[in-house]
């Protein structure tokens, strides 16, 4: 078996997280390169011994032998990067979303398909062992045919206003999450989208143009219906659930504690709050999603997520903005066309 | 302390819990007669020791001495006997929906307003332990300001369809539930809905013309939100569960079960289904229902539950079905205006 | 159907807890008099409407056309009463334990079966609708063949030191109860019993000569095997928890709680207490057992608990307390041969 | 800061998992060399690119620049080959237990004295993340002072008779991992041990003269007390749990799962059995247990678990066994004197 060379482009807490799994549990692969456009990620090319350490793109590209890149750059740099990596000839994995233009990505994904270079979108939650097992159980049709899917995904705290202005917005930024997970868990396309929005958490959020809680109901093609609520702020933590309602059962995924343990007091029965956030919540999953790309590279199968995918949860993400925007529900097709 | 007389009109599957905790938990009360359609009720009248059975309202309200009238007779009796009772100068209390039209209900109330009687509405969950010690957290802030609040409400099976005809619809006949339950966890006013919703149980139900499967999102006055999720059948049995999401906290009351056990085996770890049905689940709930008329009867207070508690939630029921009909959000204002 | 007369000696908590439910829920029966030494009693017996009331023992079995009587007057009665019961003919419900005093508790069996009057024990936990569960699991070999039993049963708080002192020791007084629940749940003589126990609640206790914390090893004829752990304080409340270890499975019963809530917040998630204490959480096992034992006296069928049970718990009591004083483990076959 | 140089002896399962975990999570260290018995062990080290790979202890030691060995070989070496790595002046970590006869377990400890090396003994439990939290629940006193410890402890299936007949017997081979747990959580001495046990999984571990279900009492030197609960064989998976009752409070830890989905049907409401056995519920124990043996050394410091402990849980273990042969409870003070 051939070993196959990877470069990974970006070096912030995601691209950190892929370089740790890149480097330690794969024989099938070798990473002869990374790239950030600080210096200062020299040290961490050194402390995972890669050979070779460059701050552009276009260097990065240039490395000899080279088969994949992981690009964990700014969401801004995404389409570029995609795009000149495709006519390169280079098998990609891009963290999510590939651009917060609906055009632009459309026209990288034409790009993409022109090369015949294969694509794989950073979902992770799709990698994440609890939802892979109701997704599992939906799939060997234990609950019958899903009618309902709530999903209930709250972050600890807000991020910097700062980027709230940048990230096009809490449904593009946080919730395509959950319209992936959705789309994922149903096996079926999102028709059509109702939000309703508040600015409940900082009102600088709101100035800012964006919202920081939401409850958005989407309907799948058959009817079935799904219903996300967000809040960019739980004060006990992040608050990742899942549940699907179908004509045979239900099943559920729970938040994710660091123990089990239960402490009786005078006081009342108590435990400690769900893993922190995202790093900590969904490690396993990074782990398994690159193992995956790995997987489609090695044995040329199908990317688990592919531009697709990407797509739509940004066209559910502009439904939804939209649907706030004007207080009425919002065909997908009205986004798409 | 005088003994206050009462009377129960309307003997089904509710007039008799009422009678039974009437008869046997109450020194301040008498249950002075009963009243039925059906003279096989009679036999109910003997097995409780009531002194009068009648078949008409007319002849129950003329029972003298009678103070107060329980109505719990079909739900197109209602306004009537509500009207005549007040007329008569009883003090009433009135299973929900007062009427499926909201003039009448309005009428109604005007009526009972007039006479100055109390009239309590019976929306008995909210008399449940679990969902008062929601509303008990809510109130002493052990949350802070609530947010967005859950309900899932599923049914174990859908009602005859005959009976779906004359029901007023799923939102009128089963979501009002919800909808006072919403209410009263908040504490605040709705102003808007939007309904989505399905045929998934049972197609004769579409062609009946009513929907058994959907989400509603209703906004309070103060932008804070409520989600309703509610299926006719659920196979597991009867589902209700809430959630109540504040700036300081969460609180959740999960179903309840006839027994807490565990069972492990070599093919997973088991518990058994919920409570299987209303009477079961909210059993506590309309003995402690009753026990609050008859204190505020016996102390003059308030009625924990009143009239405009009524109307608001058929309000909010028509305006899902508007909502449904027309496929937007719509204000409440719209349908009481 | 002939109506059974009752009558009830005794009017402390479980005197009144029994009348209440006798009063209420049986159409077969009467409750003709009650009998309790204090003169202020008189006031329950008019509360339940029960025609007569006397102060002594002798007055009530003189009073005509009794049944039947359900004893609940202090430990040192029992043996008494029961005797003068069965010799006139009454059929006869014992809270129990019978008497402290094996030989006498012997005698009184001799006495019983030569005058052919039925006699029930009060060991209400059998009747508990939890525990029953799980019997029934074992009945049904949801479980295969039981291997280890573990009962863990702490009270909130001791009794008093002047109540320790005539109370025949925690063994007889408390763990009584877990004893006969061993039996009931194992469906097994037990033959051995190994006690080890400490005074770390109250040094008084100690010095009353008897102990507040313990663990006990028994050992069934078939070599399975109960473990009882014992402490009379447990800060967080009543502590009842029952498991079942087995070939093929285990099942367990966790303890009830006034209501299921989860509050989620900056300081962890937590939930409420256990039920207090017994009377709250055996409430419904109360009137369980007394309607089993009105059932048994109507239909002619053998009590579920009978004065055997209530000897073999005595006897392991008395082993208990043998081999916690000579710190080795003790043959049932020692104390009653 | 100097690299250590560590050679690993052994590798069997544990030996590969102490062998992966120190490639990966160590910048402090290097694995120079590895042992094992068998020469097919030579691509295990090759797969982890460890230089030298050698067939005999002897060897191992010789290799140049040596600071430290992990002996995880079988059982009957591990007493030699502390013995000869202390006289080496080797650092030394070893599984338990270090020997089956006390006297060769204190000889060799006498040894490791002199030769001034330090020794940790492979508790891998004490580093579990559910026990380590209860432990600092103890620590902090949020439970006041432990009375009762119960540790279950069960095993999905047995082992080979073969190896059952050379292990020591279950109290020195299994029960000894919940004897430590037992001295940890407590932070005290056991002063008496009573065991009563059964063979109910397999006659013939009875016929190799051991047993398979066992409850052992353990007394503390404060009169407070643990009770485990043992069998080779439950049916439904590894079951690993721990509860302290103090005089302020429980803490319990409950088993871990591969996932916390709830899956509800008609039949009833289940969800996926225990991790598997040791190597999937203490995986992470393994990595923690190893990071704080090289922090030790890197440190200084002493050793977490040491050969004390690894005597001490010996010792128990031979009183559990003296504890069934003669049917009483034994001091330990009768098996170290």
């Amino acid at each position: 078996m051939k070993t196959i060379n990877i470069a990974v482009a970006g070096l912030g807490r995601i691209g950190k997280i892929h370089l740790k799994n890149l480097s330690r549990n794969f024989a099938e692969i070798k990473v002869i390169a990374v790239m950030d456009v600080f210096e200062e990620s020299q040290a961490i090319a050194d402390e995972f011994h890669v050979p070779v350490f460059v701050q552009t793109f276009e260097e990065l590209l240039a490395v000899p032998n080279l088969d994949a890149v992981v690009i964990c750059s700014p969401t801004d740099t995404h389409a570029d990067y995609v795009e000149q990596a495709a006519r390169a000839g280079k098998q990609i994995f891009c963290e999510k979303p590939l651009d917060l233009s609906l055009e632009r990505v459309q026209e990288v994904l034409e790009i993409v398909k022109e090369t015949g270079v294969k694509l794989m979108l950073g979902f992770n939650r799709r990698f994440d062992p609890e939802f892979k097992r109701i997704r599992q159980l939906v799939e060997n049709n234990a609950i019958g045919e899903p009618q309902i899917i709530k999903i209930t995904s709250r972050d600890p705290g807000p991020p910097p206003v700062s980027y709230v202005k940048v990230s096009g917005g809490m449904f593009l930024d946080m919730t395509i999450h959950d319209f992936d997970m959705a789309r994922y868990i149903s096996g079926k396309q999102v028709k059509e989208v109702y939000a309703r929005a508040a600015v409940k958490v900082d009102p600088e959020i709101g100035e800012a143009g964006d919202v920081d809680t939401a409850i958005i109901t989407l309907t799948f093609e058959d009817d079935s219906m799904a219903v996300i609520d967000n809040c960019r702020k739980a004060v006990y933590g992040y608050d990742q659930r899942l549940e699907v309602f179908g004509s045979q059962g239900m099943a559920q995924a729970d938040n994710n504690f660091p123990n089990n343990h239960k402490l009786y007091t005078e006081g009342g029965i108590s435990g400690d709050l769900p893993l922190h956030f995202f790093l900590e919540r969904y490690d396993a999953s990074y782990n398994q999603e690159i193992r995956e790309f790995i997987d489609a590279l090695v044995d040329g199968t199908d990317m688990p997520v592919d531009g697709e995918d990407g797509l739509l949860s940004i066209a559910i993400g502009l439904a939804a903005k939209k649907s706030v925007a004007e207080n009425r529900p919002v065909k997908i097709e009205e986004i798409l066309s």
